[in-house]
């Protein structure tokens, strides 16, 4: 499609761009700077760089927690860009001289009671099923792994493939990168793809890809809270815990520096406010998987909106008669995870014009009635993935 | 002492203050007005004024449901001063046009648990024995009350005399009306007493008092949250609601704008961080006794500092040996409802130099061991005023 040739203007010529990305969180930076990377010239536009979902977001890289029934093809590109994690994350980190909190030891997965414990056990036997690496651990493992669980967990299982990195120093490092590789950073709302000059746009705009492209994407509201370890500690566990607690979902991701972010709520709606019931929920499932939690700072409540869709998985390609048009949105609740294969992918379409078989499932397209437009559907509630194994 | 004579120099002169406040909180603002209503040149010294323990404050107005066991003294200032606020918010309201958030329509106190409704039990019995207006109820009276109560709540009782103002409105309107009476407000700190020029001082500076006096003053740290009914609206209920609920004491003040406050935390600490722990306990013992706040916005969570003293009780009244100095400290959790009786028994005793009968049990030379000096004990834990009834 683009080739770095195409980049060769006169010297001092304000040249129309190869690429405009409308969006700065980790898609739009990455997809950039990945662009950048193959020679053409590439503009972010976004009023408000890195003020989306990834601000709130955890920061895990967990294709095998995340596998959820009914939901193949996207776990096989959580599986495949987790794979390219490490190398995206050296390559980022060579790139910007930063850490980017990128860390391997891995996730344990507890269930509290019996009851919990039973729901945690169909999802591991489904992900076994897919032969993703789950290893239930017995009790004595378990503590061994994490002496600070609270003595009443049943049990649980390891993730060792797991990980996690911080989205608050990857979206710093991969604007560095991406500005570095000659991107240029635009501040500005983008009201319509009309308002673009380029060759080719990429729409990396999270839940605002709705209004610009038509496409089905609704924003998904999680509540995330930050603790902080007492007296700049570092947290007393090492690995991500992701636990079911009397019917409550949680995830505990220890961070380095003391953090330890506490989420998320799953709700659709689209304000951000922070509700009481959804941070009583949180710390209690957290303190009840966790004790020394309670002794730890709440330092921060927040609410961030994710790009959901109706099956849940991301929207990577051209739209619908509009060859210059390529989605990268609708990522959900794995917009981290999911962001090396993104990049990777939308930036050989665009250089190449052919789209990797890795893209199939997730076309723009699928969600096209008959008449050609996007469904009349769009925008509506879908089950979301995490009530796909709890209801 | 002073009458208001000593305030007659010449035009123009930059004279010496008849009296100089430390702290520009509740306390001193107030004691700063009544003096200057008087006919005195009075300054004020604070570097951040308003930001101590009242920027936290609930601003119960609780002479009866905090009348605990062993503190007759400190009930019947509580009770006095209760029954000067009509008149002080009147007053203070016409001085400066502004709105208090006074109101009148009382406290409910209720037991969650049949073990909780046994302890509160205990102290409505005391407070009955003191002949203080509590008013067991009925359930279906309890009910007809505040339909909001969760159904479980076992029982309570009527404090129809409890009231409440907003703290961060009476601050505000207190500095005004100080300084419309001529008080001059200096930012800055006083790191000692003979940095001031005054012929009285008064040390209304909280926890600060310490420092400046030696008088055993202490921090006593309350953790307090703030929550706002959803879409703008009020909130479901309209008394003060004081709860027992599985052994949490919890109070919920409802404002007309929609805020709720949710306290407090006891805790013989130092530090203003908010926990996990803390804000978890509240929000249980609140969404138990009130389920309808599980949907309502939590927009603050903060830590104050009491000024905490050996008895519970305040300190006011003349340093030993230094009957130009005048304390107005230690209000531990009652500082609000203390302060039109503080500022009208210090005024009175700044400008007659003759004390009160009622300072008498709260003179500052109670703490003073036979050197002369004061306790040894200063600043030592004591046992707070929320664990007679329930410990």
């Amino acid at each position: 499609m683009l080739s770095a040739r195409s980049t060769s203007t006169p010297a001092g010529d304000v040249a129309r761009a190869d690429v405009a990305v409308v969006g700065a969180g980790p898609i739009g930076l990455a997809v950039a700077w990945r662009c950048a990377a193959r020679g053409l010239r590439v503009t972010v536009h976004d009023p408000a760089p890195g003020s989306g979902a990834s601000a709130v977001a955890a920061g895990m890289l967990a294709p095998v927690s995340e596998a959820y029934f009914g939901e193949r093809d996207l776990t096989g590109l959580l599986v495949e860009s987790a794979g390219r994690w490490p190398a995206f994350a050296a390559e980022l980190t060579e790139a910007t001289g930063v850490g980017l909190g990128y860390r391997t030891d891995g996730t344990l997965l507890v269930g509290l009671t019996a009851d919990d414990l039973a729901e945690a056990r169909r999802l591991w036997a489904y992900q076994q099923e897919l032969d993703l690496p789950v290893t239930p651990l017995r009790p004595s493992e378990l503590r061994d792994r994490e002496p600070a669980l609270a003595p009443r967990v049943r049990g649980g299982a390891f993730a060792a493939t797991d990980h996690q990195v911080d989205p608050r120093l990857l979206v710093p490092a991969l604007r560095t990168a991406a500005e570095r590789a000659g991107v240029v950073l635009v501040r500005g709302p983008v009201r319509a793809l009309s308002d673009l000059d380029a060759t080719v746009t990429v729409v990396a705009a999270g839940c605002g890809a709705a209004a610009l492209t038509g496409l089905p994407v609704r924003p998904v509201k999680g509540q995330v809270l930050r603790l902080r370890a007492p007296g700049g500690g570092t947290p007393g566990f090492r690995h991500v815990i992701r636990g079911y607690a009397d019917g409550e979902q949680v995830y505990l991701v220890p961070r380095a520096g003391g953090e330890v972010v506490v989420g998320a709520t799953v709700e659709e709606r689209r304000d951000t406010d922070v509700s009481a019931g959804a941070v009583l929920r949180l710390l209690r499932a957290a303190v009840d998987l966790l004790p020394e939690l309670a002794e730890y700072d709440l330092i921060e409540t927040a609410a961030g909106l994710r790009p959901g869709t109706p099956d849940n998985a991301p929207i990577l390609g051209p739209l619908p008669g509009r060859p210059d048009v390529l989605a990268a949105t609708g990522h959900h609740r794995h917009g981290i995870v999911l962001t090396p294969v993104t990049a990777d992918l939308i930036a050989d379409l665009v250089t190449t014009g052919v789209p990797d078989p890795l893209l199939a499932p997730f076309r723009p397209d699928r969600f096209t009635g008959p008449s050609g437009s996007v469904a009349a559907d769009r925008g509506e509630p879908a089950r979301t993935s995490e009530e796909d194994p709890w209801n």
